[in-house]
């Protein structure tokens, strides 16, 4: 988390640039919102029957979001982060030719795992923890877990 | 957007059965709620292992629809919204003998960007050029987009 | 719904291994919230290209969930929901070696039908009946579905 989740058609991406496009994604999420860079999962979908319009296409990249751990309270960061996103997307996208279309979506962030951890609260002194080790690291007494019993 | 995923056993869709039903679904969108049809996005995506109950399946349909354009503010507009939907959805499922299953999600309207330029508002001037041209015009002075410094 | 979408590098699990997997998912949502078994949707992507903080990798499962049945309205529901998940899979995933993580989404119910039909309220009689015949029954008089006339 996020989660992107990137639809494109065959051969749009090497696996240079998917590599090179999942660290801008990373470092633009982890400069924008101090997130660790292990929240951020890339995906790279090959999606051979996509339809814009009722029409079938090869060229049209479509991106889907899932953000949990930030929230963006405000009008001005919200914009904020679209505009900033669609910059560091242009070089991978717009500038080789291909047509697009991104949303994010926001979820619950006390319905979200890492590792089996409950991520810490933002900007806690856990996560800096996380953030600096790049890894999650255990930072609470896990109480045994009891499955339902039935 | 709206983001149609339609999960499927192999060998469910011809390309012709798959180029028809994205086509229904996008007039069927496009009438229903007024949008461009090139915001209607339909992706395909064979499913090999799909479990319904614990047993897997090879019968199933699942469509998962992310809906952003348009408010569906009153239970009668959603319900009709998931009436229709069943109604064109059933020459190329039901009555061939699938089982099926379908939800809509709605995100956030203001997390949507098409082409890098944000859709315009729902039934205005710049909404209905986009749909005459079905295309994505520029209708506003872009502001430079300005990535985060860091 | 719930659906499970797991996405998973190549060779991750054997065909036993998915199907144990979703049986327990199925097992562990029917006993938890008591829904009827075929509600539970469980699909296994394998996915080629995942990169956590940047860097590909091989040693990953991601899991997201859409859940739509039964609301969770307690911070105390919604953890126990969360252990029982890391409990069950830890057998598959954790114990095995791999990285993972997961959230879980929670969707319009009035958004959601089930083989067309308008899924029956939480623990109603009708929603008993669609448990014990572990089936879609009809058990209103369908309305005749009436798409928009244009």
């Amino acid at each position: 988390m996020p989660l992107w989740q990137i639809y494109h058609p065959e051969n749009a991406f090497t696996d240079e640039q998917k590599e090179s496009l999942a660290g801008v994604i990373t470092e633009d999420n982890h400069r924008f919102v101090g997130i660790p860079r292990f929240y951020v999962n890339v995906f790279f979908h090959e999606t051979k029957y996509m339809y814009i319009g009722g029409k079938r296409t090869t060229n049209f990249i479509r991106i889907t979001t899932d953000t949990i751990a930030r929230a963006m309270p405000t009008p001005e960061i919200r914009a904020q982060a679209m505009a900033g996103t669609e910059a560091f997307l242009a070089p991978f996208i717009k500038e080789r030719g291909f047509d697009w279309e991104i949303h994010f979506d926001e979820t619950p962030r006390d319905l979200w795992r890492v590792q089996g951890l409950i991520p810490p609260e933002s900007f806690s002194d856990a996560e800096k923890m996380w953030l600096e080790e790049n890894r999650p690291v255990p930072y609470y007494d896990v109480d045994p877990i009891v499955p339902f019993a039935g």
